[in-house]
């Protein structure tokens, strides 16, 4: 209990000083943040030894208790490595400044002028997994928007993060500003989210990147105002208008590209019309990709040797080279079935049907909706943003990747010649 | 405890046919959806008669129990009332709909074309006192947003809300829209409340409106995404620099106009430099005006009879005819001073000095700073948004006052031909 006041302390403690560098954050023009982007990035590349000592320690230690190979893969830092997280911090440098941009304005009829503007959040949280260039894409994007940053990383990358942080910092103090700007919490105990995340008044925003369990506890324990990330139940549905040469593409593709990544399609929906011509040559091009099919009975009949699909398989975010596939008599059956088993992250419709086309994504309710391309591009660096800092997969606030301007709020500004408001 | 599961049961129950509903709605078209509000419109004004008869009753009851003249006058209906709130449905019914308004788009270089577009949140709940315009409003802006609203009032309005609603369902049924786009929610249980704001996955985002100890309970126990709203202590600065005969309109504008709205002053600080001058004609001001003065020495020197600040005096929203004063030596402590006290409503700067404005609304973190004007405009109406739902004192999602795009979320829509996207 002392122990877990302490922590608690060591969070507030932290997220006090956040705010103090927040303050001075928020007068930056856009040529301070660059140039302390810049000395960043030179920075990290001068003290690439270092940080690849620290990570070796944590790579070892990972190997040691049995990291799947995957997650040791993510962990592991090489010079190169090193150099393109620079590079991304250099790339945020050239993104244009979301404070000060002027969302909406208008001169009353009374005379008031008035504009609402973007300003930095604050004190902005971040939770994340083993991944370390997270550390330094989420330091540069906070830095850019204005806001102090306060990282709670993976126990398992704690030397490599203690390593990055501690250039990054010198590098602020460098340019003459505040190290603070960039802290990581203690990451030992689970506790210190808990401490982050009901942090309020403290903590302006804290954005969970991690699997369901992660989010939900924080669903259920923040009372610091949170953005959801990262849990993608997506589904392709193969029209009965669809091109099915085009379809058997865009399905390996948002399945097998990279099917660790919460764009990754985990299930397939086949419209009946074209399941006994599609379906066989689909589970073939599925299998020779790798791919494992757990297949409803009416696929399973079309495509010998699947799996079969068990109640979970709607529901679960495989995360592998697994996918759950299904034929439906409508496309109004597909639509529910998204309606019902999906994550509202990314769905995609395969067809040359405008009619189809206009009901899918009219209909269902997910962050992003696609007509005849692959889940994989809901990405912030593929829409154009230049960077993401996670993809929301809730209504308030932010849907969809989010980049720099979803790191701020805005402000009213009022200009009046002494306005009194009449009874 | 059995009572409490089926009180939960009803609100789930009401939540899921608000879902049904909210489907329906978001494929609406405007036209519709203007129809359906001026069929409201009226049907309240054909039926004020059985709303006037419930709105006696609780009228009545309110008076025994010994409620507050303010709020008693705020809980009455009367004819002209009725036709006033009616109006309030066309208004919005001329107002454009936030629904498919594209916020960003762009063709990227791979030929991907991306639209982001608004579109409904879903299922919208509201958390509100006994104003019985309330329901009329939230209902309005709801539909005309494409959400499902679920209602819940006052147990002291209970009557008035019952027969409001039941006016509107049977208007949304007359021109062929579910009812249960607007439904009312059990009142007389405060757990109500608790159901609703836990009520994850059938609930998209609750709005409390109310005091200081029902958001609180809402910050604590919500599971549910939500909006703070209507906390106001606001502040008015009058700097060095001031036009005297301006500031003390301004403070009384501010302060006396409306003392029980949100976006009521309820802390004036004076510059030193222009205390002598200023304070004891405030006072005097202040004093003609009706308003207790609750000052700190400095101020109370230059102003005989005025009581003595405590320390809650500097945190309290007072809403009522009460303020609290204090010289200041610098607009820095100003500043700071708001910063410690202030609750992110609304502050105003009185200034000739064109520095000290920028100062000030570029380092007061506030929904909304003023530059010699009144803070009583932090208002949706006056904004020009045409209605208002609310005042957000939150940086996530909405800040300041919301109206019908702050009820929407937004939905990434991609067209490809075919794309895959490169490993």
């Amino acid at each position: 209990m002392t122990a877990d006041t302490d922590l608690r302390e060591q969070v507030h403690a932290a997220a006090r000083r956040a705010r103090v560098a927040a303050n001075a954050l928020a007068l930056l023009h856009r040529a301070d943040k660059d140039k302390a982007l810049l000395a960043m990035a030179d920075a990290l590349r001068a003290h690439a030894e270092p940080v690849l000592e620290a990570n070796a320690a944590d790579v070892a230690a990972g190997r040691e208790s049995g990291m799947a190979s995957g997650l040791l893969d993510r962990l592991t830092l090489t010079e190169a490595r090193i150099d393109g997280i620079a590079g991304g911090l250099t790339k945020v440098a050239n993104l244009p400044d979301p404070v000060g941009e002027t969302v909406r304005g208008s001169t009353l009829a009374n005379g008031l002028r008035l504009t609402q503007v973007r300003v930095p959040m604050g004190v902005v949280g971040m939770v994340y997994e083993a991944r370390p260039n997270v550390t330094v894409d989420a330091a540069g994007l906070a830095l850019k928007s204005g806001n102090a940053a306060l990282l709670r990383g993976s126990s398992s990358a704690a030397h490599t993060n203690a390593a990055l942080v501690e250039v990054l910092r010198d590098a602020l103090t460098g340019v003459g500003l505040p190290a603070d700007a960039v802290q990581l919490l203690p990451c030992e105990d689970r506790a210190s989210v808990r401490h982050l995340i009901t942090a309020r008044g403290l903590v302006d925003l804290v954005i969970p990147r991690g699997g369901a369990g992660l989010i939900q506890s924080v669903v259920n324990e923040a009372t610091v105002p949170t953005v959801e990330t990262g849990v993608g139940n997506c589904h392709v549905y193969v029209d009965a208008s669809a091109d099915l040469d085009m379809a058997e593409r865009l399905v390996i593709n948002s399945k097998a590209r990279r099917p660790s990544v919460c764009n990754s399609a985990e299930t397939v929906l086949v419209h009946a019309e074209v399941a006994e011509k599609f379906v066989p040559s689909l589970a073939t091009a599925l299998r020779l990709a790798g791919v494992t099919v757990h297949a409803d009975e009416r696929f399973a009949a079309l495509a010998p040797g699947v799996l079969p699909a068990t109640d979970e398989d709607w529901d679960v975010e495989y995360l592998s080279m697994d996918i759950a596939a299904g034929v439906v008599d409508s496309l109004d059956e597909a639509i529910k079935h998204i309606a019902r088993h999906g994550s509202g992250h990314t769905e995609a419709i395969i067809t040359s049907d405008i009619a189809a086309a206009n009901a899918f994504t009219t209909r269902v309710d997910s962050a992003a909706v696609m007509v005849n391309a692959s889940t994989a591009f809901t990405d912030g660096e593929e829409f154009g943003m230049g960077a993401e800092i996670g993809i929301s997969t809730q209504k308030q606030h932010a849907r969809g990747p989010m980049a720099l301007p979803e790191l701020t709020t805005t402000k009213w500004i009022v200009w009046g010649q002494g306005h009194t408001r009449p009874a």
